[in-house]
């Protein structure tokens, strides 16, 4: 059994999480933290777990975090990288869901989460926890940066393109659409029902911190630089986020073929038949992307949509994914129940 | 194994019993039927279950629905009771989602339903399938009555009180609020979107055929007849039914201890500490029924409120729930899994 | 011209407040204010309002609502009993939208609001503004406490009932539902979009401040003390009320020809053809209250179903209305546009 | 007063016909036609029009639409053009809310609505009812052709771009998220509740028929043919459509200003400030266009942002707007009100 501690368990990504590991039958969940509930039963807060989860929160001095193989941290950008290293030389394996770690580029990260960063070298190490990219070395990694939600469904999306060469690298625009669970369990009045229910827009536009990560990674792909277009907006739903990718075409080829190859072999990854429309609820509660790819009247326009639940693919399924991958697990383990429809 | 067959496949109850059992370890689907749809694999229909269900919608001709152990309706009423007989002469078991033996008065069924009934004598036979009251003849029944949604929500809250005479049995209220999901997938104009969302509104005043499967249920709970004010209200969410129920307080009792009593050892009703006020959403997903009961202001008015998911434990899990109780398998299996939250 | 302040500008009742004067040909909007967003545009906090209000939020401090005819207040309760006694003495007549006024027994206020109360005596003076229990003392106050939203749709399905004495006084049911602005614009986590959406759930059970408001107008229509369950519950759309009314037939009559008769001049109450099921969308961004009641069964169970958009008739709407009848204009001016449907 | 007859007033455009005409002070609703439903009180269908539309449906054998001075049609694509040439002959007016009149092209309108053309004369003479881009000829027009949803605003988001020549005309992308009522009101599963909410999908991918009247309009602003990817998707509210547009910078230009001075004297275009991110919500119920033009991290993609009330300024309300312009009227009578918000 993996012993597991989670420190921050009082967000989406939290509650997801323990809903997915609660049915994990390699997992023994050893202490959740938070400062402002210690105490509290989980299952008080989330009575969605009562009989699942029997764990209080703890408060973070007396968590002996030391003792887990692995701890996740679900807590806002900031906290990991003041504890990873202790966890690190204590033995223990680590998968940040917050932004600490993704980023490479240490001073860009500073710039978009406008703090400096505690522990630069750790980031060297870290290793960016999309499977579907880097599985092999995430197989042998210490210190896991999950991916954000946005960057898993436009990375997913991109990548079989950017990979093959077959569009424009330097005019890629993703106009994405997300859940309104994405802007966590925080108490802000833009994220109200009132506010949210029966309304679109789009925001972030002048600049999104997934963007600087969303480039890294494609750029990756491309093995050069890109240039990115990234629109996030929000729309009346709790989970699911809906990319819809566009790229000019650089070369013909077969693009259908050229998805269900690349993907040919990932547990999480749907390429759907040509013409279909992903739907969020297709994924609701699952790990899976599903993907179709356009070309709309023909044109030189390649269109790319993906969806995936941005609290699962997007957060904490793809933790528990990672962490299957980094334990030598069935990497679909507790992670095979269908979606939820309707 | 159990083999299983579906008929009628391409309604909620059905994707939901097919998500359920996907994840049956002891279930094998063997068919599921659908005249119009015969031939359309059914992932295509529903891509959630993409990789969870391979098979093809049959149509009913050809279905050989006899070589199955189990055979679940997820009709429409009027439909299993055509085919029930022959099923159960060839040694099949059959749990009917339907109401078509949910009624041991055949009048009063005739009635509500408007229709004759194919088969009094089986009504007869029929177990209704609400294990909480009657568990111990479903273990031996050929022929289970799944209960309706709101009759599970509404039974499960009232008969602790009922059984101990507590209220008076002769006015009852039960106020009752349904997601939309529950009037089913079909294409009508007062449940699509643009006129059940940011709606609210009762329906089925004058009476509803729920009406009497619940008296029938609460008179045999109370060891004579009822009086029952039934008000079932649309709202606007996709699952869950929550009951606010009304009795008036006949004597003394510590109503907390009688309600954890009466369901010590259920393993899907949670009653909920004292004071507790249950969310649907906690039991999205799952077969759960979450209860509280209330006396407010200390009055004399008993107030329960009850919710459950109208898909699974007021349709496709209670099924599945039944089918463990009819074969033998611990009653949760593929049950035990936690609600969606949020 | 009425010269009008408001005073708290920035909640929902605020912006409905708003809405609605800034259409009425007698109103010239004077002032709004608000401490935390005072040199702000009103239109930029409210967008929908550009072009429409062009007034900045002001400073309470420099407000001069001394020079205004009329002053609203959108605060929370416990703000208007501050600054009231000032305004009447300068000549101003005050509308106040939150609870300050409503009760008349002031140690029943103090008890559920949890303050002392500044000014009992300007509470017997204050006159309960629901027009269609009070017009004629509402032509001549000085001081009108507008009624909550819950009170408003409950006591307005109760009066021809208990007026005519046709239900039992002693034990009435109210399961009244609520769309999410009914809890106001604050940043709390139980209002949240990911929350309250797809949820449905009661709140209050124990006790809400809107019992001794309901209570204390139903006795009034009865003539003696009334008995009374009321059940709020949170349902997911943004506007609407719906309370489902539950009687005890105490004599026979005719119920339908009762409402029609009792409110056969009210403008804005509007008694549906027998057997109706109002819809709350069918009012919503209206001022009316439509009505319908039932007999299910022919049994002794009277049910009533009223509905009104919280922020109309619940409160801005219904403060308009009293504002028209107390300055004499004609009672409709301003709220004679249609409801948004869909 | 102008006697305005109403074609098909069972739909969503029709009712939303209904509530704006109902407050117009220059016109007198003379009929409503609807075959099914001839003899149903319009206020029985929509109770929202109780008390302000006592007209019942008509049938359209009975109609004597030629004593009208002006009729709508909120019919399906197909009908309009049968009956027109009469209606023009008896000196009427008709402003089609329907397709049949909208594509010069003839030859492609029969092969995107799949229909022979009844009467391609009158196309000729058709005025497109743009009135952002066609004022001058919708004044002296007979037969308008009001624009669809899509085509709205989509249009009024690039004509300035394309009229000043700022972006390349070849690869303009318009990602647009259109809510449920879009689709109609007709029975179909794809948008019942239990479908749209909660879920988000692009459809029409491959070809909507709104392309061609984007990209007739659109060349019409560039002065040349222009290359578009139009890709709509169904988000989960009632009203209002977010495009989110993209076009690649061919020269500096201030695009605010350009914005501003293009729609400077446009009463219903509003281009909001530099850095704004409109709501949809902010148009509910009104027929405003809400811009922002963006250069997101200064790159060379425009984006600019587009938002209307779907059956609005997207079919309802610009339909009155044109009527207004065809009458000498001033051009917001009736349309001046406020949005709804929240």
């Amino acid at each position: 059994m993996i012993k597991v501690g989670i420190v921050g368990g009082t967000g989406y990504t939290g509650v997801e999480l323990l809903r997915l590991l609660a049915a994990h039958p390699q997992v023994a969940l050893q202490v959740i933290t938070s400062r402002a509930d210690a105490g509290t039963p989980v299952s008080q807060m989330f009575p969605s777990l009562r009989g699942y989860v029997d764990l209080p929160f703890t408060h973070p001095d007396q968590a002996h975090l030391e003792k887990c193989d692995l701890v996740f941290f679900a807590t806002p950008s900031g906290i990991a990288m003041q504890q990873v290293r202790a966890l690190l030389d204590a033995g223990v394996k680590v998968i940040d869901l917050a932004a600490d770690f993704r980023l490479q580029d240490v001073a860009s990260w500073e710039k978009w989460y406008g703090m400096s960063h505690a522990c630069p070298d750790l980031v060297a190490e870290a290793v960016y926890g999309l499977p579907e990219a880097n599985r092999s070395q995430i197989k042998s990694a210490r210190l896991v940066a999950n991916p954000g939600c946005y960057p898993t469904a436009v990375q997913l999306g991109f990548i079989p393109l950017l990979e093959a060469g077959v569009i424009e690298p330097n005019s890629l625009i993703a106009d994405a659409k997300s859940g309104v669970s994405g802007a966590g369990r925080k108490a802000e009045i833009s994220i109200l029902f009132s506010e949210a229910a029966d309304n679109f827009k789009a925001y972030g536009v002048a600049g999104h911190r997934h963007l600087p990560e969303i480039k890294q990674g494609l750029a990756r792909a491309a093995g050069k630089e890109i240039g990115l277009t990234f629109v996030p907006h929000l729309t009346p739903m709790i989970r699911g986020i809906h990319a819809t990718l566009y790229g000019r075409l650089a070369k013909e080829m077969d693009l259908q073929a050229l998805f269900e190859r690349r993907y040919a072999n990932e547990p999480f990854v749907d390429v759907m038949p040509a013409g279909s429309l992903p739907e969020t609820r297709s994924v609701r509660g699952a790990n899976h992307c599903r993907i179709a790819v356009h070309r709309p009247q023909g044109g030189d326009t390649v269109v790319v949509l993906s969806v995936i639940d941005n609290l699962v693919k997007g957060a904490a399924g793809q933790a528990v994914q990672n962490m299957n991958i980094m334990f030598g697990l069935p990497e679909a383990t507790a992670l095979n129940n269908a979606p939820l429809l309707p």
